[in-house]
């Protein structure tokens, strides 16, 4: 049976700090560190061990894959990296803890930016110091410079259909190691989510989600490996 | 200018015990651990940065590259992990240390099996507690169970040939992450070695060895990273 493995980074920096992060390229925390070895004990002691991995190309999602596939045993696994798995680039947002946001922008369109489905934050200015257009990284790629969820949704889709579905369906456990709001778009894909609901689903950090599906590739209900018997 | 960056894996518990290990499965130790990040940081010092990466399936290579690519800011690289680049196979000699193996089976036949090119330690014997026949890994491959440095070369270089090459000759800098004897087919391959002396040839842990190829291909003479002006 297809099943796939979603899992959201364990604590970074940034995420202590309350600080927007985004595309920024932060690292995990100890905790953080910690929520990924655990994450990868959770799926050995459940057996439910991937066969293919997918990340983004950003060190927190990359260290807690690997984390955890070293955990489970399963470093040798193939592991393919792309930016659409990246986390919503946060714009102008990017770098500014909450207070900061709420300082310079006010509560209530810091509220907007970050519950509305549709509306991105300002774009990043040009010198920002977390510019990354020539990021060696990203060389190449189109990179947005700001992100709804919506167009969040819009770049991780396509991807999820052309490169990890069809893993996915020729049988292999695969899992993804990724962000709150690419993880997001996969869940509002897969549980058939509204828009207006998606943005409250919190997606907690480290801990396994699962889908399995059937023959025609439906998914079915998703749960935490966690409450699996 | 294609740049091809050799690195054999940090100490592992098993070169501090002075075991033979092979394919069996060991960790880095803690030196292990600060020589890949050495390796790392000496990359980034000298700027000579990897746009693509290849290793084994053993974790000691796989974590001495993932190491060593956080440390230089490249963990987002592709990576891609094969067998064929995995250390020679040491048959019934995996797991004893070299007095078990001298009580064993005599210093002059270990003194063969160790130092000669071609002849072949005895074969794992099956039942072996470091048989992997059955380990996932390996699924689908026909493993070896005992190989001389000959037999090693005769699985590295093709896939040299049709994997990794393509890569650097499309102008890549290419970091490989292996093993004493799977590093030490690629030397003897690129720097002429004869079958009589590849063999005493150490290829030090943790230490870069850079090659530079002219627009033939051809690569010029090898040398270590710490001493590139």
């Amino acid at each position: 049976m297809p099943t796939l493995i979603l899992v959201r980074h364990g604590q970074s920096q940034w995420n202590l700090e309350n600080r927007f992060t985004g595309w920024w390229d932060v690292d995990l925390t100890e905790k953080g560190v910690a929520e990924a070895k655990a994450a990868g004990a959770l799926m050995a002691e459940k057996g439910i061990l991937p066969t293919a991995a997918f990340t983004s190309f950003q060190t927190r999602a990359i260290k807690t894959l690997n984390l955890a596939l070293e955990e489970a045993g399963r470093l040798w696994l193939p592991v393919t990296k792309d930016w659409r798995l990246n986390e919503r680039h946060y714009g102008g947002l990017t770098g500014l803890n909450k207070q900061e946001t709420r300082d310079k922008h006010g509560d209530d369109q810091v509220h907007i930016w970050r519950r509305s489905f549709d509306v991105p934050p300002p774009e990043m200015e040009s010198g920002s110091e977390y510019d990354l257009t020539k990021d060696p990284r990203y060389a190449g790629i189109d990179i947005p410079n700001t992100e709804s969820l919506k167009l969040t949704i819009e770049r991780v889709l396509p991807y999820w259909e052309s490169d990890v579905l069809p893993v996915l369906a020729s049988g292999e456990t695969v899992i993804i190691s990724a962000h709150g709001n690419s993880l997001r778009a996969l869940v509002k894909h897969l549980s058939g989510i509204s828009d207006d609901d998606i943005t409250g689903l919190e997606i907690p950090t480290g801990q396994p989600i699962i889908y399995e599906f059937d023959d025609a590739m439906q998914p079915g209900e998703r749960f935490y490996l966690k409450d699996m018997k």
